[in-house]
């Protein structure tokens, strides 16, 4: 790093490393009420205090913990949907600029007649990227949103860059991938995983991280809404897929994790020099992988 | 089942039942001699012989079985490499014949002045298929091995639709997908996982599993070769991430489980009919997926 910068004072050269090295986030497992828009706000409000009083520059809440999952047609989701930017991102983003932080979170995105499961990325200066959720489930609310329609994007939380995926795209390891090899530094999963998504939270979370040698935050909710309980669990990884912060399975809680981006962007893993390397990125064989994006 | 094959007589619909649905498989965690062929090879059939009178009709060895691992130059290993077919494949295809049973075990593949490093599926009739190891890391043999240089395929071990992998290999996501979607029912991964790849064994052979909705038998060695030290832990999972069988991280072991063939095609799972259904291949969305086949 020292080397590439030869020309800055040492003071520069060494708030610049840390700048560029450590970068604190925090995960928010909430309860959500279904339909209680003003009150799921609040709540992501007063929590985004909290952990920016703690010194996390980017929080990340659930999937659609602004509106509750669970509707039952799209007539009934309708009202709780908001285009973006639109009141939410106003109000947090004033949180933002407040606090200088970053947030993600999940909602409703209402577009023309169309509906989609979004996360907006917010910052100090508004809306800096939102994501329309592309692997949807028969479940819930997505039994009725449009798919996601635009490519997996990376944007930038001051010197993070930032992935966003949704729930159900987690089971696919395209979803990451493709924003891993884009230069993703962390993917944050906003979830609303219901049971039978316990593999995903006990195991995939772990391989994502390791397979892209990147974070992986994956926030989910706890309660109930209509019969679905959701299962808690989130859960925060490292590059090598170790667990760096984990929830419990039933209660809200507040997960802390420090991000070190220099070492997401080296690829190369030397476990014994010389006897023991590997890369994550050099050693792909892309030429083999025709089969994934082809259609049918 | 009954339905589509209407003209049979019961015991012929009975008996094609149980053979398309249920297929025993085993993984064998050996220690292994570098270097000593005859030795390696006699281990591997009486292994054979032990699991073919337990019921199961394909039994998977670890990589390099046949001849170790960390061999320190080309030179060294070559005199341990054979071709395929070769010594280790006759006699093991008689083995196969007299118990009318499949294999998979790794080994050097010489193929003119180039190794490689190799797995073949065996059965009754000789070599079906072999396998050369795609995604190389800097570490023993591999340091000196050509990457493999054929698409990954599936073959077939009687009703059993296989796909083959190599230790790193299980590191990359698309080398499971790519046979999954053209229809492996198991993919056996033969592997000498050293110290370092605890998190691939933990989290990622659960993973590989349920996002393809696929059988996976990752089958590692134990031991120690020139220091380092293989970590066992071999498992075997099944399409929703369950863990079937788990070896211990030090000792030798033979592990055991049954394949439901039927259910590692039915890529649709109900969790509660009409309200959470999800299918891991038709939920797929290969139009956002092609930066993952580009190269660079």
């Amino acid at each position: 790093m020292m080397n590439e910068r030869p020309h800055l004072p040492l003071f520069q050269r060494s708030r610049l490393n840390r700048m560029a090295s450590s970068f604190q986030i925090a995960g928010v497992q909430l309860d959500i009420a279904i339909g209680e828009v003003q009150r799921n706000l609040a709540r992501i409000e007063s929590a985004l205090r909290e952990t920016a009083k703690h010194g996390a520059r980017l929080t990340v809440f659930p999937e659609c913990a602004l509106t509750g999952y669970c509707f039952e047609s799209l007539a009934e989701a309708r009202p709780f949907a908001e285009p973006i930017p639109g009141p939410s991102a106003q109000r947090l983003s004033q949180v933002c600029r407040e606090l200088d932080v970053f947030a993600v979170y999940g909602l409703l995105e209402a577009d023309g007649e169309r509906l989609f499961n979004a996360a907006v990325l917010i910052g100090p200066s508004g809306v800096v990227a939102s994501y329309r959720k592309v692997h949807l489930p028969y479940l819930g609310i997505d039994m009725f949103t449009t798919p996601g329609d635009r490519p997996f994007a990376v944007s930038r939380a001051g010197e993070l860059r930032l992935g966003m995926n949704i729930c159900y795209d987690g089971a696919f390891p395209e979803a990451a991938r493709v924003m891993a090899l884009d230069g993703a530094d962390l993917i944050a999963l906003p979830t609303n995983w219901p049971p039978g998504a316990e593999c995903t939270a006990d195991f995939v979370i772990n391989t994502r991280a390791m397979e892209n040698h990147v974070y992986y935050a994956a926030v989910n909710r706890v309660g109930t809404e209509r019969g679905f309980r959701f299962i808690g669990k989130s859960k925060i990884c490292g590059p090598s897929g170790c667990v760096l912060a984990e929830a419990p399975h039933q209660d809200e809680a507040i997960l802390y994790a420090e991000i070190d981006l220099e070492l997401a962007r080296r690829k190369r893993v030397i476990r014994v020099p010389g006897k023991h390397e590997i890369d994550r990125f050099a050693d792909r064989r892309p030429e083999m992988y025709g089969r994934i994006a082809a259609s049918g």
